[in-house]
This record gives C-alpha cells, sequence and structure tokens, in this order.
C-alpha cells in the first residue's frame, strides 16, 4: 500500500533532497513522485494546487498539503514527534529556548547560506545539464558573499560540535544538500574542506544513514509514474 | 525598571520592524536599542555575541539571544504563548496542520517575497538616505521578480482572508514591513494597490493598532542611549 506521504519533485533538486532527508531522518515512509519540469508539469493547474508558485517540492500527507521545504521539515518534525529522530526541533524540556536555538540557524541557512550557494551549484551543476552557459562573474560575486557566511559557519562550528548545540538538528540538516552540491558537485569542495570546523561538520553529517540514502535516491532512476 | 526583553537595531530597519511588531501583537513589553551603524557598531566584538553575522536586529530575553527576525518572531510566540495574541502560531487544537498552514507562508515571504520587495526598497528608499545612486536596472529586474510574487498572493488573497486563513497570523505579519515600505516610501505603492485584494489586505493589516504603533517608533527621535 502506497504510503500516506507523497513528495513530489526530483531528488537531484536540493528542496526535494532536504524534505527527504528529514522524513528518513524521521523514519516516515514516503514516495516520491515524478514531476516532469521539462514538460512543464510543475506549472500545470494540477501541481499549483499543490504548490501555488510552480515549484519543487509539493508534499502531501493524506488531506494536508505543505509547500516550502524548510517549513515541510517543521511539519514532519512536528506531527510525527514521536517517530525516529526526536530532538530535530529540540528537547520538549528546552521548550521555546531550545527551539528558537535550532530555527535561528534555520533562518540564517534560507536568507544567508541558500542564496550564494544555491546560485553556484546553479551556474557551475545545473546550467549545463540545461544546456545553459555558466556565468563565471555570477559564481565570483556568490563566492565572495558566501565565504563571508561560511566564516561566520567555522567559528560557530569551533564552538560546538552542530549548529545547535551538541546534538544533530534540523538547524544542521537543512543546510546538508547545498552542502553536498558544492562538495560532489561544483568543483567548489575548498569552500567546505579548507574550513576544519565546517570540513568535520561535514564528514560527520553526510555519514548519517539518512544522508547515504538521500544520495541513493539521487542517482537511482527516476521514479515511476504513479 | 527596564523590561527584560531588548531588540537592538533602528525601528527603521524592516527586520526590526518586524520584531516590534510581533512584540507589540503579543503585548510583551520590550525596549529598543540603539545601534549606530554608521559607525559600524553593529560590527564590534560585543555586538557580535548577540549577532554572529553583524546584522540588526539582535534580540535578547533575559539571558535568552536569537537572531533572524523571523525566528525571534516563532521564539517570541512560542515563549509568550499566554499573552496578547495567542492564534499567530495557529489554534492549539489545530496543531502541527495548522502551524503548517502558516509556516508555508512565512517561508514564502521570506524565500519569494523579502528579496524582491527589500532589493527595491534598498535601491529607492535606503541607497538615497545613504548617498549612493539607485541602480534603476536592478529596480526593474526585481520589479518583474515580485509581480510574479504578488500575482500568486493576489490568488490567494481572493480566496481567505488572511494569507493562511480567517484569522490574522504571523504569516500577515512577517509581510509587513516591506509591503509598507512599497506602499510609503518606494513610489512603487501600485505593486500592491492595483491588486484588489492584496490591496484590501493591507488596508486591514496596516489598520491594527499594533503596525500603528510600528509606524510611531519608526517616526520618534533615536531611541536614547542605554
Amino acid at each position: 500500500m502506497a504510503a500516506p506521504v507523497t513528495v513530489y519533485g526530483p531528488a537531484i533538486s536540493p528542496a526535494v533532497a532536504r524534505v527527504a532527508a528529514c522524513l528518513l531522518e524521521k523514519d516516515v515512509p514516503f514516495q516520491l513522485e515524478a514531476v516532469d519540469m521539462s514538460k512543464g508539469e510543475h506549472k500545470s493547474p494540477s501541481f499549483l494546487k499543490l504548490q501555488p508558485f510552480g515549484q519543487v517540492p509539493a508534499f502531501k500527507d493524506h488531506l494536508t498539503t505543505v509547500f516550502e521545504s524548510r517549513a515541510i521539515c517543521r511539519y514532519i518534525c512536528d506531527q510525527y514527534s514521536d517517530r525516529g529522530n526526536r530532538t530535530l526541533l529540540g528537547r520538549q524540556e528546552d521548550g521555546a529556548v531550545g527551539r528558537a536555538a535550532i530555527e535561528q540557524w534555520i533562518e540564517s541557512e534560507g536568507q544567508a547560506f541558500n542564496p550564494p550557494s544555491l546560485a553556484i551549484a546553479f551556474q557551475l551543476t545545473f546550467a549545463p545539464l540545461m544546456g545553459m552557459a555558466t556565468d563565471m562573474a555570477v559564481v565570483e560575486q556568490n563566492e565572495e558573499k558566501l565565504a563571508k557566511v561560511l566564516d561566520v559557519y567555522e567559528g560557530r562550528l569551533a564552538e560546538s560540535q552542530y549548529f545547535a548545540g551538541d546534538e544533530f538538528t534540523l538547524a544542521d540538516l537543512v543546510h546538508m544538500p547545498n552542502t553536498d552540491l558544492l562538495v560532489s558537485k561544483t568543483g567548489k569542495a575548498g569552500l567546505i574542506t579548507e574550513r576544519k570546523n565546517l570540513s568535520r561538520w561535514w564528514d560527520e553529517v553526510s555519514a548519517r544513514p539518512s544522508w547515504k540514502k538521500v544520495v541513493e535516491l539521487q542517482s537511482a532512476p527516476r521514479p515511476p509514474r504513479s
């Protein structure tokens, strides 16, 4: 029987990978459903009902739809609080203060880390796949912006094992898809590996079984259409 | 006696205004503390301990510090769940599904609405204040991006009174500072007022006492240094 949770979009998309990593970490069964973006399926009326901006992933759990990968991750943690990793949004006894220590780094990821890292990955990884030319000026501009963010991260990860303290949380998880793109698919691994603490952090988080499974999903053949 | 909650930064900053609006909506007393950005105070070692990226606002509640305006707003709602407006992150009985309906629009604001609207406001409002030239090509590019987002918002607000349904929530609140800049300070009010439902929404949300107080704070003389 199909799982009640469906993620719509290709696993190679970093936003889809973010949601898949969260579901795997939480041990929530799900299926990936293909969206043929080359045929514009993400702009079809039925897809726009799930995701009004026409972006991947879309997400459905029984009758509930949620969009935006970081909102979907928070939903998975809140809705499945008793499954899998139970501390992705903090320990219950730490309350609002514990959650805020995580939320501030989730927001840093969305506001400061994602824009330049995604711009670099788009130019160096996705543009060539789509037959588009790489704009090296855009790469350089964004590398400069990203380096400043990574310097802050390097300082943070000198103080604590993970972004929000001694435990792996959603603050770490949300950073993983774009970090993997930088390390594995852009030729810009040095941005991470030349920073001692970030490099140590990446070795640790990317060794998690949940992330290894995401990498498998990304290299698997396209899932069948339902 | 000073309130335990301090927001560091000028009220004219949209991110500071976002946090102030949330505190006012939640009826949590706070003080604004000036940060003289022209003197680089936001890059001082003591400020960087509060906010590692050297941006405003920084935020402190007793011994707890939080950064990133949207993370601070979530903290205020979670920590002061029994004060002021109690449904900014949803009704307790609606659980994870209710919160997700709000979180997805908070994330849209951060990911889709904020970048182009802030870029326009920077060019048309803040650059002239800082003696910098306005780059009209940047304004035009971002107006085109923003129009697509606003078209989705217009469709959403044709279906429901507020972003997440029948009640004013944090999903609405986070959009207010940049919307106010567009309407009041950039000469680009038409982006909002020419869209019937967005215009109706803005009239309603900007009439709230909490927002009127934010506008007062923005026009008040700079707060004294503590």
